[in-house]
């Protein structure tokens, strides 16, 4: 199995020193840089099911993960590490594997990022476990993070909204085959991406990396857990409350199809659609695409106030309420 | 659960500019030095079993294998991750996530590693997965590597060989509740490691780090497969053979009271002893103790050799046999 992987994870970085054989891997960061570190368990029964996802939606979004994390301060990745565990069963079938590392590599590939180590086990259960690490880097304190977001700013995010949540929704219908992407066809990856928001999700990397380099977000955070839930994170992190105009969210076409209600609720709590959620000063010009991604102003941070709900949903008839996280815990 | 943990991850570094709490941590890496990076999984019933083991046992283990990884490199840990998902049962008895969190956060002070981040989940069966990340330093280009042994050079191991195994191999008879530290007895983590080689292995920082400074090693690795199986390794990396003096090994005095026969085997298969096994040169001056850890010769480095096994035994009356990597799996 590390032989398996060893020979695939190949890929070479220029602040790569010594990948896969050795007790550690060796980096050499560039000077003026940090570092960033994220690590994502991806544990089958948790975050995907192996009826449900192919090996090599397995594998794309185990990274994808990690890289979002990454996309969310601005970074760029320059490793990535992998602890991965297959019971028995899985591990004689090495076109499970094969499919895994498809997915996960075809990924790596697009954004320049080896596979510079990790560690292999017999999994203890019938499940497959997996844990990415991935290191960044940054310019020095210029990360986006976030706690940088105040009372005037505006909310925006990329892309759109409930796609994820939407093509999950209808996963378990789906004949298993037709999802399987076959083999050998991982650079249709990019495709795919935007019409299986759900399987593979496409980290905003150059986005983040943009809105880092030209100043423009105050605050950053990524769309893991839904946008009540992370929104959340981010008005908890900066000491902040925030409205959110319901009309202006950018509804994904798999969310639309859900009619207008279930639309909405997968845009608010729909989970995994890795987009980025930021804040920027009201007088910054934030363009309509960036990096061909868009970006849609949804909302505005404001002052906290005693009794007021930390986060206002703001109908399109101009009635308010509450929104409470509510991030989906998909497959509970 | 991450509130938990993060109240308690504290401690300062000055290497860390953001430790739990956004989307990734930020470390700013020295100037001058390279970056090394090991993940390792600890999992229920492969690494360790809960009714063996005490939670600070598993704690102090897991932050362990990482930790010796970087000795073995000669590397200054500067920061841990640590991805923890634990079954719904264990995770209602925060007794044991203290436990945990009091082995692995005590080993951690002991050698100034700040908890930095990580990930946590529900497991998706009845076993606690842990994968822990651990980020070292290195001056560039320094890192004490597998590769380096050359034929002439001669094979050192520190400390004593065996013990872990020993000791393991008597856990289950003993009580469970006299193998359990008791809260606030952390402290005793030093002194327990001498006694306690399987529970609470010592990793061997210090000693990899002056093997470094001093420039003393030609290649180096940690014990722990198994002496027979990580100097298969060493040998592998290096493209040489070796020869292991079966009277020169130095036993851990829990493997002598095995009778000769089994602390043999257990010096040479034993895993988890998390010793250092190193080359040098043969004019290179070892110090009998290298900051306060005993350093022996055990054998010496020979060039490949057609029909030549890769490691021979020479046992006291001078015969010889081949050596095959024999490393344990402890819990299979």
């Amino acid at each position: 199995m590390i032989e398996r992987i060893r020979r695939r994870a190949g890929g070479t970085a220029t602040s790569l020193q010594l990948g896969i054989g050795d007790d550690c891997a060796i980096l050499r960061p560039r000077p003026g840089q940090d570092l960033l570190v994220t690590t994502d368990f991806s544990l089958e029964g948790r975050h995907f099911r192996r009826d449900w996802h192919s090996p090599e939606s397995i594998g794309h979004r185990a990274l994808a993960r990690g890289l979002s994390d990454l996309a969310a301060m601005g970074a760029r990745p320059m490793a990535a590490f992998l602890s991965l565990a297959l019971p028995r069963s899985v591990a004689r079938d090495t076109d499970w594997l094969d499919g895994f590392l498809d997915g996960l590599l075809g990924l790596a590939a697009q954004h320049s990022v080896p596979l510079a180590g990790g560690d292999t086990s017999e999994s203890p259960s019938e499940h497959v476990l997996a844990d990415i690490v991935l290191l960044g880097s940054a310019p020095q304190g210029r990360a986006l993070r976030r706690s940088g977001a105040r009372a005037g700013d505006l909310i925006y995010c990329t892309g759109a909204l409930g796609g994820a949540a939407a093509e999950l929704s209808q996963l378990p219908e789906k004949n298993k085959s037709e999802r399987r992407v076959r083999r050998g066809e991982t650079q249709r990856t990019q495709r795919i991406s935007t019409v299986n928001p759900h399987l593979f999700p496409q980290p905003r990397l150059a986005a983040g990396q943009a809105l880092l380099r030209r100043r423009l977000a105050t605050a950053c955070i990524d769309t893991s857990d839904g946008l009540s839930t992370d929104l959340t994170h981010l008005c908890d992190a900066s000491g902040v409350n925030a409205e959110v105009d319901a009309a202006r969210l950018p509804l994904h076409f798999l969310a639309e199809q859900l009619g207008a209600d279930a639309a909405l609720s997968a845009a608010l709590h729909g989970g995994e659609d890795y987009e980025l959620l930021f804040t920027a000063g009201a007088s910054t010009k934030i363009p309509r695409s960036l990096s061909g991604v868009a970006m849609t102003c949804i909302g505005r941070v404001v002052a906290k106030k005693r009794n007021a709900p930390q986060i206002t949903l703001i109908a399109a008839d101009g009635s308010r309420s509450a929104l409470a996280p509510h991030g989906w815990e998909h497959l509970r």
